[in-house]
């Protein structure tokens, strides 16, 4: 008997997937969260019925979601992750030698868990010393936390379900607050092919509160479209300014200095949406 | 009832998409050709099971593989297309003023003459009065045509069945004999998360015969891992040494001349396929 698992990407489009087997499941307080093996792309975290990461691929999004950013903060010595319970942004983010905390806000402590026994290559890095792990709502944390951080990396699921919240004009609202003088923020914000709306409506927010707004791509071959994008905002230092060579981390599978300004140079009907 | 297409793309992985209607399906001499309504891409054109062009996401396909060898060449004005009986890449080389001739090499009629039917805004180029329609094998094409063209473009199935001889070295051999002495070349040669031991193969072929060979990449989201890549072999004229902006035609949805550079800056697991 053959197995597939299908995640309806669209009404009207969608990914199949070999399973091998299912290695978890379970409703969480939040969601539910499955861990399946798949021929294709090793283990995957499933959650709600839609893939977050897998073993194969999971190297680009986490990359790309988090050096970006921080190479362009001078010194990012504290770090939020919002989300991100798999761990794989935390790892990459003390990729970086500048850190002295890195904290995690991820509302369902089922994902470090789940992720910490099946995926430890990608929440290893969760038991480091430097890492702060809060088990709450990303909006109530930001708003208990001004002035706090350097970087905000915002790791969420789809704009759908608990994650709803943190795709709001007043959400970043409050990460701009939750920033330092010269913060830098970064969301992943979905596909330009299936997500037209929301990322010109994000844009649109983060460039009203931010005087730096940037916007780029990655391929990720389990996210809908395989197109992935990422909207930043800085309050002082603007990515295309900065020379990632002396501070981007060299062990890296997807990003690397020298393509950093290239991030930028979106095909047209990407570009569109930022104008 | 609802009815889903669904594409194996390797053994353990696909895409499904949701279908209004079938609109057309035949064997052909070579292949089995399908055109089918689908709520997410519009109409699909589909050989032997596999997508080949849709309305929605087909300017980045055609665009790719056209314009960035086409700026490449100084005086690009004759052009071959092996394949592409869709049309779509003859329609983005006769953007360029420079083209006195276009000939396209399809092997099989009838995905010319169903793509004339029901792809219009594709395939309306084919009716140009520059263009050359030839129904043969492209092989043979290229052996009979020594020192003729300036730019050659493969715009083929995938590496079985009818295409399989156009991932061939002594193809591309055949390719470089007939590219007069200025003569560029730009295949297209699968996803660089599936197909990897074929782009590396395919890169040494065509280094090996070329004094310059670039590689690139594109978004293709109906295409397996929804990141295609580009193969392209120079007999002169470096890409990464020209200015596009005056030579890029303007009206295009993907391509422009400010991201001519940045195309050649690969993430690094992509990278090694051409080391």
């Amino acid at each position: 008997m053959e197995l597939w698992y299908t995640e309806k990407q669209t009404p009207d489009f969608g990914m199949t997937c070999k399973i091998n087997r299912t290695l978890h499941h379970e409703q969480t307080e939040y969601q539910t969260l499955d861990v399946i093996e798949t021929g294709q792309f090793g283990r995957m975290l499933v959650l709600d019925g839609m893939v977050m990461t897998t073993d194969r691929d999971e190297f680009v999004y986490h990359e790309m979601l988090t050096h970006v950013g921080m190479v362009t903060h001078p010194h990012p010595k504290r770090v939020l992750v919002i989300g991100g319970g798999d761990g794989g942004v935390i790892r990459e983010v003390l990729k970086h030698p500048a850190v002295e905390e890195a904290t995690l806000c991820e509302i369902d402590r089922r994902v470090v868990e789940v992720s910490q026994e099946y995926f430890p290559g990608i929440a290893g890095a969760l038991s480091d010393s430097r890492v702060n792990l809060c088990f709450e709502d990303g909006v109530q944390h930001i708003e208990a936390h001004s002035d706090t951080y350097d970087v905000i990396l915002v790791d969420s699921t789809e704009p759908i379900g608990p994650a709803a919240g943190l795709f709001q004009e007043s959400f970043y609202r409050g990460i701009y607050r939750s920033l330092r003088r010269d913060g830098v923020m970064v969301a992943q914000t979905e596909s330009p092919w299936f997500n037209r709306d929301l990322i010109a409506r994000v844009y649109r927010d983060i460039s009203g509160l931010f005087p730096v707004t940037r916007f780029y791509t990655a391929s990720i071959p389990t996210y809908p479209s395989g197109l992935w994008s990422f909207t930043l905002g800085s309050k002082e230092r603007d990515p295309l300014a900065v020379d990632p060579t002396e501070t981007a981390p060299p062990e890296t599978k997807y990003y690397h200095p020298s393509m950093h300004p290239s991030l930028f140079q979106l095909p047209r009907f990407v570009a569109e949406l930022t104008e």
